[in-house]
């Protein structure tokens, strides 16, 4: 505990400490504000964070524009919003389909040529052939994957909900929502899961339909150079992101054939702006999204009047009689829960270290592309390997759901049941689990499938290859359950109900699931949707609760891990409970460059050339005189990006005349350049103009949010968080600017095991 | 379309209006304000809605316990709220176990003993003295309801449920969550259910929750004057809002059995405070709730091992088979859709007309509880009628799932048909309607039950009962939607799957239930789970979107007029589109009464006892002199309640010397005094008195949020809504007071048809 003597020596070193870095908003070196412990590789080191700004885009050009606009105007941009809306559910359910039916293809080619090769020399005994061709064949895919993403996308590796959870957040991480990371995502996530990685395709579905959104919603894609010249009014960050968050829903919910679920993780991840009719708007767009891939996986599989895939990943329908749980089997459930927030909180742990072995070591290309083919390959080999060893044989039934069964060293008519799960795509292993009758897979295949796949699982996630970690958990956790449930009914008493292992399959995947990625409200839905029946939603959400209390005992979720590895300023819901004691004074940069209403091109320019003073907004402020005293007070605010395209259109006092032959700069300016803002080397002032005077008025917010400097960092958080601010002025009694408080500033503090700690950030 | 030129006008008109009317914030004369088409009553005179204040009570004795606080003070705060939920779940829980077996109970006594009578006059004919018992019956039920709503309660009217969207918008209507009303509520319920009027015993469910969860979670009762001295901390409007929301939760999820629906009703009406964890502890509140019912009503009905009654309402099991869907039907549940925003409208309108009369001419208590019962007289007189002249006799199965099926004039071993959905609670009437096989009703019966029951239950909804609205919706689009079902095969090409009647029926039901009340998610959530099956969450949505649609193009959703109605100052998503132009200079209240920091006692004592400025915060400023200037700069803001306690203890400069004797004012008699602060009538202060001085500094909040002059409404409406304010302070350049947004500025301007207009609202 910090007793109050010990937080006032702690304020003064901050307000020491903050007035010597002062106003060093952007561009540090990065490596000095990393923490030790984590050395910075190349690939880091290039990233910028950029932070998202919901709020002081609004400038005078702007509010006029809003002022000017009809009745009509406001209903047709509403409407626009809804069509919008529906194409970002169609083309992501195309996109999931595209993935969905490409894999299967892939993956159907692999298993049947290696199945037939196996075939061949079970017989003639020369199974170290096939072991090579299944080998080959992983590490060629995977290989393929990791080239394309290594080379030409680094920031398309992985499942990409870090990165998303950053953006609905406020944080844009470079690059991450443009059409060559949708392309070289969706080669990637292909290119890993046929070449049977520990991965599933459904967290990048998020990722992609995040991409789609951006790019449908600005009617443009600066990649291709093709400017439709529609939707320009939703050219700013605030709409972006609100479509943003639409997108990602529609790929949750092609991903998982879950609308409802995609629309809260929505929420969950960026609900500092909820609102009914957007709301209504992401829902409509997952409801499409789903719908579109069920309608055009039906027409593929022929079964047009069922419509029976909502989902890439379908959990398969639980027997009405199965679903059933009885009083006695919560406190199982909740076991479950602790058993995967504790095996969560294991893979977490190790996922963590071997995060920063590869930041350390594994930054080169060629080392990256090698690890994955490593990975590959001793999948692949660990797989063989567990089914050339396991003895487990079933009979093959007619009505067989097995689509590889391999008889291997089974008698005639059997099959080698440790191949059903390892000899398979994730998402078939998972649903024979929950499905396939007691008794299909004995207690040593469960135990080993749980153990390898956790280990080659935890391996993979973080390699660069686009994949996600939400099958493989539900496979680890589906496997473990399977066994929870069927070592049950020998030790305790019987009763009809307990019968069915599926159901302990099920929770224990929800166990597992919950206790690496600890969504709460979310991924209850989301897995209630997948199951199709609401019967289970009261024991999922117990097992998931518990897992996650269980879990942050120890270690947190693995996005929040990924995101702090990258030092980003991610803002959590609330400011650390016990930060009331600092205040605005102590968090906020000190001193701010600030510009007058009529300011000198030549003041300008050098201000946005210093690398020193690297700020993204800067306060306005005019000359007020009472009686001998004269004061500075704010009146408005404006950002680096529109000083840029005024510098750009030259939008000079001098000119004023001469302008009133030229085009007056209008919104659109702003809106063509948004969002890739030339930098300010590439703007050229000569001499002359220099000495040009510029007014600002026209174009600044002219009512940016204030705080007085008393005001405590939780009331600070709170309106930056609710209103999604990027940059928040403090000013003094009589409105003079003393300070500017940033996402940086903010984002800093976090709840360590001994009180209020500071964390080191990435520059933005 | 308004031109620039008018938008002048009208804000000249603004300011000058402003300006004459200054700062009558609160009891203006509700009769001035009150459009003119609506007349007052006393009844809704005697009402003066409260507005929370979810920031500005956060006043320095607050913030240094706050400071004070260590880590583990606030986690054993965070425990508390999990524990606070999991109580509301438990008290909701039972609540609804208990409404529902006394409902039970004595509709089972009621029917039985009407069937008896009618199985004995159906052979000798006098069966209009059967009528005359069911009539009796019936009305005496509904007397009772009625009599103790308006004698005791007059706010457990209704199904409550506009009055906790306004309590979760910020609006408290008066009594609204005290435990007399929860008695009232609960009592009245039952006897309007069990007096056979068209109404549902669900909404009201969720008020109960709203108020079980304001009463637990302050620790105390003050209708009880039982003070446990626990939760004191939550005893302040943004907890206890919060707690509230997980309350209301917790009721959808008793009365349908939908947790999930449950949340995100609760966060689509207040959610500008979504926050990860409150959502969790919310979704634990709803779900221990359904439990809890599950468990007792399981238990009552002697099927412990089962847990299969999650809600008041169950819409049973829909098999597997019936539940499918193909495309070619999509078309016809859009259709459905637009039939159920129409017959919604017209409800709507139907129920605006009424209620207008009702407030012009039917408002003394007498004459309230004669229409309420004449309403009664007329649903057993009418389905009396209808049961006597259907000849739509069915046979009698073994397993009927029929209650109290009656032969009247059938053939032995036959029962009427129409007698199914007349003679029974509305509950079973709709489980009927989804699940009976094809043939069950004749299209007659269905018609003629729709048209009947459609005009009952609007005259039903607003009278002096507590009921609810959901279930008599449903029941209406069920008997619509199964007779559209009907329709259909013979009409058009014949498929097997669209077989199923009762498929319809659900569809229906959605849309009249949608075109009533117009929830969007929610309602779609609520439905699935009260389903059970989420294979109709595609066409749920579709139809709910389309009569939201169809209806909103008509006429505001029914609570939404009811609000609108009482002239609530409700705020809504956004501000009206085109209110761009207007500034916080012509939206605000001004002049305003201000204080000094250091203030005499008589001062404030005339201006808390004027009613002509019954304001309820007041900006606190402190002079500054720059030169020859003297600026009066805003340094705070206080609370009349806390003034009212400052008083009372008498906390006075000149005191402050014996007060060193005296207890220190503690944050703990805000919490005491909390939220029944005594009104300033009742404080006395000697002459003597009058001439000491208060030092206000202690105990404002020092750092209340401001906006310039030119801050667009938009934008103020923005700040408003996200942080939830009660007063916003407008400054000019130098931090000078100019006036002061409340919430009742900025809900009166609202888009009607010639654009921006300007509402009427009562007093707050």
């Amino acid at each position: 505990k910090q007793t109050n003597k010990q937080k006032t020596i702690w304020k003064q070193s901050f307000r020491s400490r903050r007035l010597s870095t002062v106003d060093l908003e952007e561009d540090i070196d990065p490596v000095r504000s990393r923490p030790k412990e984590i050395p910075h590789n190349e690939k880091l080191l290039s990233l910028k964070y950029e932070s998202l700004d919901y709020d002081n885009s609004e400038n005078q050009l702007f509010l006029e524009e809003e002022r000017r606009m009809s009745h009509m105007g406001f209903r047709c941009l509403e409407i626009s919003r809804w069509v919008i809306c529906g194409l970002i559910g169609v083309f992501t359910g195309l996109i999931a389909c595209f993935i969905d039916i490409v894999v299967e293809k892939l993956a159907g080619v692999k298993y049947s040529v290696v199945k037939k090769n196996i075939e061949m020399f079970t017989e003639v005994g020369g199974l170290s052939i096939s072991l090579l061709l299944w080998v080959v064949l992983n590490s060629a895919f995977v290989m393929v994957g990791a080239i394309i993403v290594t080379c030409f996308e680094p920031i398309a590796a992985g499942s990409g909900i870090p990165q998303i959870k950053c953006y609905l957040n406020g944080v844009k991480v470079p690059r991450v929502v443009r059409l060559k990371t949708l392309v070289v995502k969706v080669c990637g996530v292909i290119c890993s899961v046929a070449g049977g990685l520990a991965v599933g395709k459904e967290g990048p579905m998020i990722h992609s339909g995040a991409v789609v959104a951006a790019g449908v919603s600005q009617g443009r894609s600066t990649s291709l150079k093709k400017d439709f010249k529609i939707f320009e009014y939703f050219r700013r960050d605030t709409e972006k992101r609100d479509f943003v968050s639409a997108g990602a829903a529609a790929g949750v919910s092609a991903a998982f054939g879950a609308p409802v679920g995609g629309v809260l993780f929505s929420l969950e991840e960026g609900a500092s702006f909820w609102n009914q009719m957007l709301t209504w708007r992401i829902f409509f767009a997952s409801m499409i999204s789903t719908f579109t891939l069920n309608l055009v996986l039906s027409v593929y599989h022929n079964k047009t009047t069922e419509l029976s895939s909502p989902g890439l990943i379908n959990f398969g329908t639980f027997d009405l009689e199965c679903v059933q749980y009885s009083l006695y089997e919560i406190p199982l459930f909740i076991c479950m829960g602790a058993i995967g927030g504790l095996l969560g909180a294991l893979f977490n742990l190790l996922n963590y270290w071997l995060t920063i072995f590869r930041i350390r070591y594994v930054h080169r290309p060629c080392l990256q592309v090698m690890e994955a083919m490593m990975v590959a390959a001793v999948t692949a080999s660990v797989s063989f390997a567990m089914i050339y060893l396991s003895n487990d044989c079933k009979p093959l039934k007619m009505d067989n759901s097995e689509e590889y069964p391999l008889q291997l060293f089974c008698a005639d008519g059997e099959y080698n049941a440790m191949a059903t799960t390892f000899f398979n795509t994730p998402e078939r292993s998972v649903r024979s689990l929950f499905h396939n009758p007691r008794g299909t897979y004995n207690l040593l295949t469960l135990g080993f499938f749980t153990l390898t796949y956790f280990f080659l699982a935890c391996w993979t996630y973080g390699l660069m290859v686009s994949a996600g970690v939400f099958i493989p958990s539900l496979l680890i956790g589906a496997a473990w359950g399977r066994l929870f449930g069927v070592l049950l009914p020998n030790k305790t008493f019987i009763k009809p109900i307990w019968a069915d292992p599926g159901k302990y399959a099920l929770m224990g995947a929800a166990a597992q699931l919950g206790g690496i990625v600890r969504m709460t409200l979310s991924l209850t839905v989301i897995l209630v949707e997948a199951t199709g029946n609401v019967t289970y939603g009261f024991p999922i959400m117990l097992v998931l609760m518990t897992a996650k209390i269980v879990g942050d005992y120890f270690i947190e979720g693995l996005y929040d891990i990924h995101i702090k590895l990258q030092s980003v300023p991610f803002l959590h819901w609330e400011a650390p409970a016990t930060s009331h004691w600092l205040t605005a004074r102590e968090v906020m940069s000190s001193p701010v460059t600030c510009f007058n209403q009529l300011e000198k091109v030549g003041t300008i320019m050098d201000f946005l050339s210093n690398t020193a003073t690297n700020h993204n907004g800067f306060p306005v402020i005019v000359q007020a005189t009472f009686g001998m005293t004269c004061l500075f007070l704010l009146c408005g605010l404006i950002l680096r990006s529109q000083l840029i395209v005024l510098l750009k259109h030259k939008v000079f006092v001098e000119r004023a005349h001469s302008r009133l032959h030229q085009r007056k700069l209008q919104l659109k300016d702003f809106r063509d350049a948004y969002p890739r803002f030339p930098p300010i080397q590439s703007i050229h002032v000569s001499q002359d103009e220099r000495e040009c005077m510029m007014d600002l008025s026209e174009f600044m917010n002219p009512t940016p949010y204030t705080v007085p400097q008393e005001t405590s960092l939780p009331r600070v958080f709170k309106l930056f968080r609710a209103l999604g601010l990027r940059h928040l002025v403090v000013v003094d009694d009589v409105n003079k600017v003393v300070g500017l408080v940033t996402r940086k500033d903010l984002a800093r503090y976090h709840m360590g095991k001994h009180g209020l700690e500071e964390l080191h950030l990435a520059q933005m």
